[in-house]
């Protein structure tokens, strides 16, 4: 075993100048076979990413495709919107394409906006369970206070309520905060020390720690699908009968049919929510658009519908948990900067409109795969399987999966007919 | 609302070619307020993208930081590692770092592999329920005929097992499939295609689809906690005392009683598994490596667990489902290869390997948060929380959670005593 | 196959006379092997079961026993309570009385409820999703009048709040009651439905449907764990080291390191909440003092924790949705009377106080059943499992884990120092 | 408060002479305003329930009804069967009643058995990771002597499998065993321990634990979805279009609908599996039949679906663990013996039968509650909802959601048509 490495030049991890980020290259290229061409060759200013990165060798590069025009009329996304995805899973952004161009074909996709929350749930330790129990009536009593606290803690996050949970003596708090257009979990933690610690100077704890859990912050859990975290959006359309059997050749029966086998399958293999490929899409749109990646946990939580109404596909996404931000964060990085302005998405005002474009392409990416999937139905007798799925998509992981269906290009329909 | 937004160029979305991205480019400046210097300055050859992508406009750049040395003592990965993470979440690598240098300090992360496994799960619709369980057992009694429909589909994917489902007359059937160092989820789609089209050929079969979403791809499950997907991996250190202390500015019954208040959360919460942070060093890992990011929904799935051994810190963690290849979809591409030939990681015989250095750095990266939470406790009395949080973090998102202790920096002390 | 067995005898499914019963239960003689000399011979009049049951036969006979005292210092319940539990498993008494015993002991258990309610969740189907975002608006600004028209369709029931779920155009409503004494949900359903009704001439709807199953009624739902059902219950308990060793052979080390052990298990299982027998005690309580069995799926569903502080053992309980009542239901038939007598909880104004009691209830089982696992705890060369398990519990299902512990009796024990 | 209550008299707790029984009584009726002249009036001999409780005074008394006939093709039941419910629940019998009724006009249900084992899951501690890690090769090894230990221990259980999770240096061990007709639980915790004992006489082990909740015994849990608990049944039936519409007031696509939005609630909610009602049908069935009632927590899970098949219902259920048994437990007891008789189930030989008909029964509860939720869809301007439900029913919980439907009474129509 190789226990000699040495450690790091030893300039401080903070510093982003292009001679020390050349010595962490040099230094790994002498314990491993590697060169940074690559990572190295990217011209964006390293100084750029101070408070992004430390120990900055230089940047990963991920190409990025583009879907749309996808057409939405949501609460804050009104129009047609071309949407930036990044990734390395081909025929993704194809299948999400093929999607955003039958909904727009049939009018394009609905949007509300119905919860704009993220939380910090601190937990402090009482004398006993009668004390915890006074304590959660006091808590309640003094909301004004602890909403002033955090209102001096940050003028962007606001305090809006908050609900207890009595675990023996502990008291876990789950604290729910706006935070306008930033994604703003530092914001509330540092606002939520402050309410604790008024807290703790006006009522007698044992202890208090920051987080207990119940915030949930980048995982996985069933309290994102009751309670919502971030932005909670939901969206619907209409796709007629003639655009499914033209364009994804499939029909609404096939594709509710096949729902229903999902939703079985979820609830056996105890799946958090119900869709097909929301994961795809968040990935690929956060990573362009400068978004916290870890918070694909959360964000690709949700549920789809499809609804067989007289051969037209009725198509609905709740989605109670899109962790977004359009200022802080990675928003204010060059490529991420630019991909959010393509949506006109970058900036104050524009997370809960980007949260909603998040939405409404998700739900391209559902009909697409869902048709992919359900025009793959195979009758023994009666083979059609796949037959033109394009060459090139061959060798991506999943690439066959995305582009089974076999109905007309919408690319050449919809530049024909719509646009 | 803008509701004639032409569509993109009519020239196919698989030209990479430098001149139809332009078009692109332009195209998109026409309908928004956008430049591409950066997007578009990328020194990557974007030919070499195509399979990856479609309707290419360039690249996304995030920075990318190293982590290590990290001490594993695993069955495929031996030896003091450094992992790069790409990410614009200030801190998490400075967090991540602080942990893996606490670990080799500690003597390192030993590391075991138990299974290796990705699924593909079809269902077959039956002409009623008896016939369905007829099914199961003539697949069981026909699994080596499966098994060479599968070794003729493909060279690399293996048909490990299957197991069966009977939703009424509905089998589905969760076929196990070991795919070596390709994640795989293309050839096992593909040959999944060929034992379906093999299977009803053989047996009456209504209809059959390719995916139930028994799978789970992509998907938060529990049972990917039971069963298992991609890698699954369990790592365990053992941290003295001393080193908890002067490092971490905690101790091991702090840790322990924090994990204990975190299980609670989460059983509450409904989290899948239990952990801290392994979305952030996951999503990190993946991006800088060429990973498909969609595969965090399960890759971060996991249980730790802390405890006191006297007064030292027992430390274990449970990795079910780590997805992972180091071969095929972006694994191929320049700073992706690059990264992960850092770890000699890159190309055929890596990927268990590969899937182990994640395993050890996650670890790193709870130790790290938790002991951030666990210092931070409070007794009301005596005040001692986050005074030497370093101040380039502010306004990085969840920075200051990530950097709540007050240990001595083992960056210093690491490089003084051990490499 | 016996195709040809005819139907019960004409008469009335509501006639409970001794005539159709001697006729019922003739009928079944002549299809099949069996006399009814036991579930016949109760001496139950059987008309006082009008309401209760159809298609009667007869009476179950069903053992009870008793445990206790144990003592509650509650916000309801205070006191020395004797609880009685209905059961056929051996050795289950006797562990819930041995943790009883234990408990008041210790001093005694200490109670607080959190929340009281009972859910009804109708779904609305609206014009499209934009008319839904509308609709739920317009339910908050008219919750005054669904108010009213609740308290004209029921005098014990109120609407206490709701909360909303856009499924796309349907919109999922989980209205909250309070129901005083009563489980309650035959008045909510029927409040529910008036309220639908109201709704329904105000503003315009496609279709609604009493429940959309986000009630859950009936059914382990994490929903439970996050909002509570019926009532919401926390207790705790402070078991000194002493006891813990001469009662239960166990030290608080070994049960916090147990149950950390069984949390881990729970999280890989994907079990909802975390508890060792709650079910044991919910069933057997449950049945004796006739509450409605199927409420097992939800009221067995909670938290339990065990700390290690310095020897002694910090026991606490959370209990989200116990769903109880004390009038209505079962609860007035002659033995369910009876036993609820024997806890002073019959008849109105007891539900709280009796909702506190299986709580309490329920920590003594954990405590008991801990012990005997952990106590169970092997060292190679120490073997000490087992050795005073009673002989006669042999034979009926789980008790030799219920009885593992060798600690002393503490019936006897309790019997000269307490009380 | 009341602090002094005295215990229980001092004679055994396993003493249930007539005149114990009547002390204890009297010394609960100086403590309460109790009598006993219910539960103490039974005719059921004490002295038959040694080894199934302590502290006996008396008996639970519920009143049983029956429901049937109902047809079933399965593996183990063949024929129409009559099936006792004990319940206070008023509507219950009469929902389940019409059901069966439904299902046998048309035609009956088909069932099979998919699986059929019983779980103990203890831990153990090995030095380290690796040691675990070798560890579970040797269990993998030593299978066949592993199964000889349970062999020697009990006649009825067998060792089938076993799966391993590592978590850090505990190994987890699912053992799997099959128990013939006995529910088995304690056959096998006394196997697993002899099996414990016999493993760490052979491999050196820091500790072991006899369960690790990974059983997991009496808790939901997805893992009962995924690998099945006591016996795993399906089932299916088709139902007429005219028979719904007569019988149960509406359509196929009605209940197909309808299961949908019950799915998306689900999904929400965190509800493990997806049925109406089956928690009434087991907690009823049980309680008439000597089943531990605290199994109803697994046993109820599963799945239920609706097809609409031109108009006719495809109906089916997965239910992965039904945990009964026909001998031992509560099975010898009078009136459970008696009820088990009905259906020829008691004794030896039965088990897997016994669950057919739970099964079945089950599908049967589930169409008509189903009917009646859907039967109740509202149109604004037409109401049409709940004229005919019967008045006595009044009153019971949840008895106006059992009986929302307005067919006919398929009780006469059966009458006349089939038996």
């Amino acid at each position: 075993m190789n226990t000699s490495v040495k450690g790091l030049p030893k300039d401080s991890r903070d510093d982003h100048s292009r001679a020390i980020i050349a010595k962490r290259q040099d230094h790994l290229s002498q314990v491993a076979d590697v060169t940074f061409d690559a990572v190295g060759g990217s011209t964006i200013d390293p100084q750029l990413t101070r408070g992004n990165i430390e120990n900055l060798i230089g940047f990963a590069q991920v190409p990025m495709g583009v879907v749309g025009p996808l057409r939405i009329d949501g609460e804050h996304a009104k129009g047609d919107f071309f949407v930036p995805m990044a990734t390395t899973e081909g025929a993704l952004v194809a299948s999400y394409n093929r999607g955003a161009r039958v909904l727009t074909l049939s009018g394009g996709v609905r949007v509300v906006s119905t919860r704009d929350t993220i939380q910090r749930a601190p937990y402090f330790v009482l004398r006993d369970i009668k004390r915890a129990k006074a304590f959660t009536l006091w808590l309640r009593a003094h909301f004004d206070e602890l909403h002033s606290i955090v209102a001096k803690s940050t003028r962007h996050g606001k305090l809006q309520d908050f609900s207890t949970y009595l675990i023996g003596r502990s008291v876990y708090v789950r604290f729910e905060y706006s935070t306008g257009d930033a994604m703003g979990m530092n914001m509330i933690t540092k606002a939520t020390q402050d309410v604790c610690r008024y807290i703790a100077s006006q009522f007698e704890v044992v202890k208090w720690v920051i987080e207990s859990n119940m915030a949930v912050d980048k995982k996985p859990a069933q309290i994102h699908m009751v309670l919502g975290r971030g932005k909670s959006v939901s969206a619907e359309a209409l796709i007629p009968a003639q655009i499914l059997r033209r364009f994804l050749g499939t029909t609404a029966a096939e594709l509710a049919s096949n729902i229903r086998s999902q939703m079985i399958g979820n609830a056996i293999a105890g799946v958090i929510g119900c869709t097909y490929q929301f994961a795809n899409g968040v990935s690929a749109i956060f990573l362009a658009c400068g978004q916290d990646l870890a918070n694909i946990s959360e964000s690709a939580i949700g549920a789809v519908n499809f609804e067989d109404q007289a051969g037209d596909l009725y198509v609905s996404a709740y989605l109670p948990s899109i962790v977004v931000g359009t200022v802080g964060g990675g928003t204010g990085l060059p490529t991420q900067r630019e991909a959010l302005r393509i949506m006109d998405c970058q900036g104050a005002g524009k997370a809960c409109k980007f949260a909603e474009i998040v939405a409404a392409t998700l739900l391209a990416g559902e009909i697409s795969l869902a048709a992919a999937v359900a025009a793959g139905d195979f009758v023994s007798a009666h083979e059609k399987y796949g037959r033109n799925r394009p060459e090139e998509v061959r060798g991506s992981p999943n690439a066959s999966l995305l582009w089974q269906a076999e109905g007309e290009d919408p690319d050449e329909a919809v530049s024909c007919t719509t646009v």
